[in-house]
């Protein structure tokens, strides 16, 4: 069976980003919690939540980017609050953020990209933001170093920070990519945000550079999923400076590819990192008719309680997985599905078939297990990241002190 | 502020109808697990899961009824053993309960109206049934005890029985409406079917019948929701005597209304009986542009992990209620939102207001509290009823023995 995790490779800075963080005093723990990534004339392209409700700094981000096509020299994220909400005070809050560092870097505040994450609801201290810019400016570097300190003040009750990275060359070129992201589906209330940033050195448009996200968002992040709640503040962002000389147009497949396994990865280390996750299963639906109805039935599999908490268990209660699939929507014949847990065939033509339970639950007991689908319609097949639910999930979900 | 339980009346037998339960040993337990009900030349339309995944029961009385026409002269339950995932024997071993009894009742085995609960994918033991039947027979009577027998017997993890009834007069006579139901979201694994029956002495013609139960079903049993799990056996059927003398023509309002009485009482026992509730929250969802929206913003909170999380926490989180209206994928504009806890208002037009949180929580810690959310969309509202996410349930569920 293929191990879930995909290698994160070590820290690599793609030329023409630095990068700096520093406590602004927003988290009451007094943890780092604002983030600058600095590059010069770079396009970006971005996809944002889905959510109708958005927060302050999704509108302005979206905005500035429609208004500049793709130009972002500056990215900066606070963490600790989402500054969702938070009405006309909220996005008076972002604006002036990106305002004051425009006028202290000397370019537009369009060429900003802002992100909050943190609680709902709550007025942005954008005060706090603003004194400590000149500081987070003087400390920008293009180091390691750097990079980890950025991808640590973007977290909120992640446990570990989230970094990966692909380098690859072309034509004797090197292009470089480092992602950072934040994110655990079950997290501290009003957190549930999932940031990730994608910087590269590869010259590339706004529109190459959309394609590319949304193609490989599609495959990766719109893939995992530990409780269904999609955040008001979802961003994934792929900005690239040019530095590195390799235009998109000659490498178009092997950055593809590295961008794929650098999401794939993060999204890996954020379903991993949910708090209270004891169990990370992997579902493959095979057989479907089209890879839009295999999503369908996985996401459906992913969000039913009575599913994931037979896997906190460890138990191979295959009959919630059958009726999961039964009242996902997808048109299926129940009689052509088998599921498999681990290497063991549990149900067979959607009846009972005879198996060794015990060799079950121990697939199950493993911090991570693979759950195969098949529906006997046709030929798609897609892979799926998700979790059980836990006893400490809603712990950790109900203690929200009033 | 409204309470939400519905009274659900002292027992009433409507004429035309014997009942009678024992035990044929499908439960481990010991407990009664056959239930009939018998009536001559009765009436009748069913509601059925919609889930794709149907139980053998689910596909033999769905036959039955059309080719019958809607004549049902006996309902036989058993609990214990869902026969579901039970392939082509599973469907013999229904139709071989039906033909037995159907013999013994000397009526064709098509106007037996056949149910099951339990655990999937286990093959159900139509001998220990065929062998109880004429023990079964033999007790049928038109009493009150009789009628807590049959609702004690088709029980699986419930902790109470359920049962509502209503009189009404129609120009001089009576008609009597009885419903007996089964289910509670949190149960036991795998036994997560919700079955309804309605016996009434009215004169109605299966179309008849059919258009009240719909109308009356969307209206209480499509607006519950305890984990979001349906199941492969729900069922809800209506059975008219017409005993009473009185047609369905010249009492259709009343008798609505009485049957709208007693589904809104099954459906609040159903989901205050949830195993793991500790709270059951009242959803309004009001201002709508038409109900279908509600009732789709309705689902999205009361399937939301994090929401029922913070209710069993008592926690007045409103954020992560607009986070759910947001990702509903109902067109809505957050800046128009307002949402209640208990009598006060805690999110004004998509923002935080001043609210007194004590008060907030205490509300939420009652056994019982209303939402209430206003779109400012429109005139539409709806009611729904959900419960919180406790650490309990989890337990229960996780708790399987492998």
């Amino acid at each position: 069976m293929r191990a879930v995790r995909r290698k994160p490779g070590p820290i690599l800075v793609p030329a023409g980003f630095a990068f700096a963080a520093l406590s602004a005093g927003i988290k009451a723990s007094g943890r780092p919690d604002v983030a600058l990534a600095r590059s010069i004339g770079s396009m970006a392209s971005s996809v944002f939540t889905r959510n109708r409700v958005v927060a302050a700094p999704i509108e302005i981000g979206r905005a500035s980017l429609k208004k500049t096509r793709g130009r972002v020299d500056a990215v900066l994220v606070n963490s600790g609050n989402a500054n969702c909400a938070t009405g006309a005070a909220g996005l008076f809050a972002c604006a002036s953020s990106c305002k004051a560092l425009g006028n202290l870097l000397g370019i537009s505040e369009t060429h900003i990209f802002p992100s909050s994450t943190g609680i709902i609801g709550v007025p942005l201290p954008s005060d706090k933001i603003i004194a400590c810019l000149p500081t987070l400016i003087a400390s920008l570097r293009g180091t390691r170093e750097a990079v980890t300190r950025f991808a640590d003040a973007i977290l909120t009750t992640d446990t570990r920070r989230k970094i990966a990275s692909r380098r690859l060359r072309v034509k004797g070129r090197t292009v470089t990519l480092l992602g950072v992201a934040k994110g655990s589906g079950m997290i501290h209330p009003q957190m549930a945000t999932m940031l990730v940033y994608l910087f590269t050195d590869l010259s590339a448009s706004p529109k190459e550079l959309n394609r590319l996200l949304r193609e490989v968002a599609d495959e990766t992040f719109n893939r995992i999923s530990v409780d269904g709640d999609t955040s008001t503040n979802d961003t994934v962002a792929l900005v690239a400076s040019g530095e590195s000389g390799v235009n998109a147009g000659g490498a178009r497949e092997p950055f593809r590819r590295a961008l794929f396994d650098v999401c794939e990865s993060l999204a890996e280390q954020i379903v991993t990192d949910g708090e209270g996750v004891n169990h990370v299963i992997e579902l493959s639906i095979e057989q479907a008719r089209r890879s839009a109805d295999a999503l369908e039935i996985a996401r459906t599999i992913a969000h039913s309680p009575l599913v994931k908490t037979a896997w906190a268990g460890s138990d191979p209660n295959w009959g919630r997985i059958l009726a999961a699939i039964g009242r996902s929507g997808v048109p299926i014949n129940p009689n052509k599905v088998n599921i498999f847990i681990g290497d063991q065939r549990v149900c067979r033509n959607g009846s009972s078939c005879a198996f060794d339970v015990h060799r079950a639950h121990r697939a199950l007991r493993k911090p991570q297990c693979e759950i195969r689908v098949q529906l006997g319609a046709g030929t798609s097949r897609i892979r799926f990241l998700t979790t059980d639910l836990t006893a400490e999930y809603v712990s950790i979900n109900a203690d929200y002190s009033t």
